[in-house]
Formats: C-alpha cells, sequence, structure tokens
C-alpha cells in the first residue's frame, strides 16, 4: 500500500528554510510573495492489505522516527 | 492566496535521503517497509486575487527557484 506521511515544523516555530526561500524569491521581483514554509512529504511503500494496521504502524514511524515530537505536526494518510 | 507546491524527484532519478529513511526503518523492525521517497512541500502566502495569475506566477517561481527543472516534477495548487 501507498502511504504519504506529511510532516510540518509547526507554525509557531521559525522555518529557516522558508524564510530564505521567500527572501530569494523577493529578490527575484516577486514582491508578493508574503510567506514561505518548506515542509516534508514522505512517500511509504508499505507491505500489507490491512489500512488500519498499516496506518497505525506509519504512525508509530512518525513518533520514532519521520517527524520530531516537539518541533512538527503530521499527517499520515493512507491511499491504495 | 495560499499556493502549495510539491517538488518530487523524478521516479528514475534516486533518492539517497529516502533510501537511508527506508534502511532506518527496517532497523527498527518495520520490515513492511519497501520504499520511500521524501520530497518537498512548500506553502506559499502570496498577495493577489486572480488564482489563474497567481499559478502562472508561481509556475514560473518553480522554473526559476523552487524546483530544479532538470531532476524535479512539481505540482502547483492555489488553494483559497
Amino acid at each position: 500500500m501507498k502511504v504519504t506521511v506529511t510532516v510540518r515544523r509547526r507554525p509557531e516555530i521559525s522555518d529557516p528554510q522558508g524564510t530564505t526561500v521567500a527572501r530569494a524569491l523577493r529578490d527575484l521581483g516577486y514582491d508578493e510573495v508574503r510567506k514561505v514554509r518548506v515542509d516534508k512529504e514522505i512517500r511509504l511503500e508499505v507491505e500489507g492489505d490491512d489500512a488500519a494496521a498499516i496506518e497505525a504502524r506509519v504512525t508509530e514511524m512518525c513518533e520514532k522516527l519521520l517527524a520530531n515530537p516537539v518541533m512538527d505536526d503530521y499527517e499520515v494518510r493512507v491511499e491504495a
């Protein structure tokens, strides 16, 4: 099954990469850019066919490795 | 308006970060993990209210800065 995990730094925590990208875009003349955040989309292929069990296992992977539970929010979507 | 850009390394190009994450997950006992790709989700806040014009400008930003046109595929979604 395919699983997509989106890992986003919490809104109250600064995102230096996003700030740098926003500045670079403005330097290129894109003055309409107000704010940029750069997050991660992690796509997994996982064996098994029990979507609920897979979602639980991938949530565990997020807690242990894919996300930083102190800094990040994450979202797990089992796709097919 | 909020715009989300997903930047994914082309499938035929290797993704060392994804390979490393897959190996680390298997080392933790998640043997069901077959493949992992780590991509970028870039969220922009852009001034203006013409969705079509904004989509065109952000596509230009992808070509110039947000994506590597040789290595990456990207997708632009204007949200609200």
